[in-house]
């Protein structure tokens, strides 16, 4: 790659903020700090400087394709946090500037910033082990607008008089009538605001306007203009782990992120045991009071680190699968495991949040993304939203991978869906050394057969602390291609010296405590290697029976799509190869990360989304696993890796064999 | 009065259930018992019993002109409670139907009855004070549907099965449509009960649907059909006292009634110490309390008296002025009563009332009738609505008396109002034995000047317990024709042997302790007289004020609508007396009780009427007499009995010349 700045206006552009750099470095300019991220480069920078240059400078490699100059789109990155100016070079698509992604050649430093450098944004370098890993925006939703759900206006107000007294709500009225919100409701809370609010503000007030489905609401008054100010949160709400994202809702950007395990965890690892304690004494009440637990701890970090006060959130947007959001609301889930599975509501109200036990004023409302049936819930149509898959002509197969495997095969035309128990694995969970994908979770693993030692990866670069998802899958792929463990997943006793008994049966030493951030050995046991095994078998005959359902086979489909919450990578190949994902054409994948809080994050930025989500919900059809004889023979036939049927993993099969006869044993 | 039965197709019908009566009689047929008021004979009846006849029997003055035909509509009684048959002679109109009205003539009693015989319906018995206290149904309005703005729909649901197992929401919603309920909104606490109710009904379900200005929403959900269950409650709020109502909201009937003093009466008399009182430290939540647990003692007793559990309210309306409402809502009214004079809000939302600390389950909403400006509150809107004045051609005058004296001027095409603070005399209130007009409250005062003593009457019959308003009227009215005070309301010292030094002064023995139920001589003093005085001299020169201000004299007006909480009369001739009511033609006046709680009545039978309540709020303007030079001459010239300006009464002052010149003196 040759890195030049050929001679046209794009460059010109670029030399001025080049020379006004240098000006203000003299007049003493501002210095600030840039992080580039899965990197974890940090580099000190000074205000104006250029992100490509930057990123250059850092050693990260960002493709740029036309060599900067602003044309060919290649170098996108995300900014995560911080301050920018971009350049008046190609402009990207009005959604991707309020996902917050910028073309770095064109970007100029303007805070502290955090820099997330996408998969696709980055130069091939020889190892390729991500290359398959696709940045979200690839598979955005396209063509929305941005136009929360809630919004502000300001109003000034005339002052009353003898001669007009009428009340404070009427002159609220006239004005609010001006910006053509004729017919709204409103809250007592809000009405007992309003004598002082209005009169403390000199009769210039600013108004919340939240835009319900079926009209308009007023939920906040302030004194003032203080428009600039509208804060959102958006939550995933996973049966194992628990992700919020805090957003700034005018500009349509990531704040702050948070992630934290389910507090629920205690009182099951699955739905099912969740379903069956909720009807305990009790049960819903301490389920429901744990998940708010959690949420407020994540509330609480991300307003902390972004500075944004708790009082200034006007709008929460969980997307959740249907026994998350029913215990979430105080819904009894008990119907969602007894047949037929009827859950009590697909579409739900917007709601006020703070009578949830949410730490938020009373004036903020949420919204859950609908679901389609008990066991395909509103995380997957926030999915299918997010990746604009009820947008796309072709045929798409989208697989969220997490406690509960949900599938969804369609395109703009239809959808079907099918939904299995895959149990927390894929999220750490039921792992002996299983940790949430966090700092210091490994998640890559390369075995060097020579010296018969692992090289493991952590997210963050910290000592290890535990396995994340994406961790196992490599870990299991990893022992498998080393012959140290068969394909059932035991281990091939004595073949390799890290093999030991351990408290569960033979295990793999990864990590000596000296060597860890926990002072504990990290291993792997053939117990969590049986239960990767039972998750991926859950998963693959799922989506092999709902592709038998409607008539197709994995080669007509022209994308899969692959959301779950392994962190920041999955490696497909590792996935092929124990069979967790099917033997194709590797081109055909996308990696999107958390498809649930994808959604939720687009739909708090626009009304439309809401509305799609709406629609989506309402055309996916559910069949029900639980009652196909097909699922179960699927599932046994694959407890195997890949699978017994080998034909169904030709490539994978072909590499194992290449690795077993030049192998080590 | 001959009482006769003409041989025609009606006599038939009424002899065809004689003989019917008779036959059951045989066949051993129920007894119920029949209670005529305000007269409270009770008379034991049989099922099929003509109610014309039982009234004659038991020595009822009934008119009937038509002799029972059911032609002349003449013997209109109001059915308070039980069960009657109408034969199907003359229809009323539905509006009066509605309201429990019934032709005696045409109606069979089926069950035990509280029969109200109005003012109207009563033959003249020679004594006639009562001749001008009208009953509601004379100025009542009139063209609306019984259409209530909650009501109940039963719907069958299709059962889940595995095939369809859509939510229970959308099985709702199926069914809804089909009674053209396609937009909605439900709150959390609905769809909590809906997985629970729908199966215990065997998916089968009634569904309260709350008709909101801004569209429905689903309050309630119960298994199997329990639409012949709607009940509501009505309750006028007043300074003085709380007035309620439970009403039967299928049949438009009061079930039962319930009356108290405002418990907000210990932080001050007025609406001004109440705001005033409001700013002290937890003064808002101590009123906002108060009034609640007033409110919540009256629906108690009434629910236990009719039997309706408290479980199957479904609805509040609540009438008051606009301090009482904000008080209510608990929205401070400190603004009230400074200028401007600015509410918070005229047309407030319908609201969830449990949440307020009413004693009734939470899928309970109310509705508050509109107001016009700080001192004309939806208690005068109501009473607007209820006797339709915004729908008559004729200038009306509509006088609420009460602790805020407001008063109205208009017709269906322009009204004027104007408020001024009488103080709780009217009530009772601030006068040393003053009561609320309930049982042992003496109504009535008549002088025998040859024995130099007076004849009392009392509400219900009973031994008195003190004085109500209209008592103290009419026992002013006769100190002053018998000369025991003179017009300033002062005692003509040794005038009557009654008049006694008491601890505030002299003071007339009404009734000496052995006679009363209380154990204590009840007296009227000078003071009482004084704050009697002050209280009319501010209502008349208000209205005064109010008929300048517009152009227009006493003589101009076509009726005068006086409305307030007297019990079951106020003696207009009396009132004239002392000045408070103008000295024009008796014809002109219709005495209708509490317009307040009439309209919030009819307001909770008909959303036609809510509609009503907020085009009338918007079309009253306001005059501010606090701020009108007029006001004040016009209150000191009217603090005589009944005015300095003796051309102003010219009838009350000759007949006051007459009594003094043929005097006892």
């Amino acid at each position: 790659m040759i890195w030049c700045v050929p001679d046209n206006g794009i460059r010109r552009l670029v030399l001025f903020a080049y020379a006004e750099r240098q000006m203000n470095r003299f007049m003493g300019v501002k210095k600030y700090k840039v992080v580039f991220k899965p990197d974890d480069v940090a580099v000190d920078v000074e205000d104006g400087d250029n992100l490509l240059e930057l990123a250059r400078k850092a050693g990260v490699a960002l493709t740029a394709s036309c060599g900067g100059d602003g044309v060919c789109g290649t170098c996108k990155v995300l900014i995560e946090k911080g301050e920018t100016e971009s350049l008046p070079g190609m402009q990207l698509d009005p959604g991707e500037v309020a996902m917050g992604l910028r073309l770095a050649c064109q970007c100029l430093v303007r805070g502290d910033l955090v820099v997330i450098v996408p998969e696709t944004s980055r130069m091939a370098t020889g190892g390729g082990r991500r290359a398959l890993a696709t940045a979200e925006e690839l598979m955005a939703v396209t063509g929305w607008t941005h136009a929360p759900p809630i919004s502000k206006v300001y109003l000034e107000l005339v002052p009353p008089t003898l001669e007009d007294n009428s009340s404070d709500l009427t002159r609220l009225e006239r004005e609010l009538a001006k910006h053509n919100i004729d017919d709204y409701r409103v809250e007592l809370g809000f009405l007992r605001k309003l004598p002082h609010v209005v009169r403390e503000g000199g009769w210039k007030v600013t108004i919340t306007v939240l835009r319900e489905p079926s009209g308009s609401r007023l939920t906040r008054i302030e004194p003032g203009d203080t428009r600039n100010r509208l804060f959102g949160l958006a939550f995933d709400i996973g049966t194992t782990g628990v992700r919020g994202e805090l957003l700034d809702l005018n500009e349509g950007k990531v704040l702050s992120r948070g992630v934290e395990y389910n507090g629920q965890r205690i009182y099951g690892d699955d739905v099912i045991s969740r379903i069956a304690y909720s009807g305990k004494p009790d049960g819903m009440a301490k389920l429901q009071q744990a998940v708010v637990a959690t949420m407020n701890r994540i509330i609480a970090e991300m307003t902390q680190r972004a500075q944004v006060p708790a009082g200034d959130l006007s709008y929460l947007t969980v997307a959740a699968n249907t026994t998350m959001i029913q215990l979430f609301l105080g819904i009894d889930p008990k119907y969602l495991r007894l047949a037929p599975y009827v859950p009590s509501a697909g579409v739900l109200p917007m709601f006020p949040v703070r009578a949830l036990g949410i730490d938020v004023p009373e004036h903020v409302y949420g919204y859950t993304i609908p679901s389609v049936a008990s066991y395909v819930g509103g995380d997957i149509v926030s999915g299918l939203v997010g990746t604009g898959i009820y947008q796309r002509q072709e045929t798409v197969l989208y697989i969220d991978i997490g406690t509960n495997g949900e599938t969804v095969v369609g395109n703009a035309d239809w959808m079907v869906s099918a939904s299995c128990s895959a149990g927390p694995a894929f999220e750490g969970g039921g792992i002996s050394c299983g940790m949430l994908a966090t700092e210091g979770a490994i998640e890559g693993f390369h075995y060097d057969p020579k010296i018969k030692q692992p090289t493991l990866t952590t997210i963050g670069g910290a000592k290890p602390r535990g396995i994340c998802g994406a961790g196992l899958i490599d870990i299991v792929s990893g022992l498998l291609t080393a012959g140290i463990i068969n394909q059932k997943g035991k281990f091939q006793s004595e073949s390799d010296p890290r093999v030991r008994s351990g408290v569960e049966g033979l295990e793999y030493l990864l990590t000596p405590a000296g060597e860890t951030d926990i002072n504990k050995d990290i291993v792997i046991t053939e117990i969590d290697i049986e239960n990767l095994i039972r998750a991926k078998a859950a998963m693959y005959a799922g989506y092999q029976t709902l592709l038998k359902s409607v008539g197709l086979t994995f080669q007509d489909l022209d994308k899969v799509i692959i959301a779950g919450t392994f962190g920041s990578h999955l490696d497909i190949e590792e996935a092929i190869t124990i069979g967790l994902m099917p033997d194709i054409d590797r081109n055909k994948f996308f990696f999107i990360g958390n498809g649930s809080l994808l959604g939720a994050r687009l739909s708090s930025f626009s009304s439309e989304l809401i509305e799609a989500g709406r629609r989506v919900a309402r055309m996916v059809t559910n069949i029900e696993l639980s009652e196909n004889g097909d699922f179960m023979s699927h599932y046994i036939a694959s407890m195997f890796l890949p699978h017994t049927d080998s034909s169904l993993f030709p490539e994978a099969s072909r590499r194992l064999m290449e690795l077993s006869k030049g192998g080590i044993h």
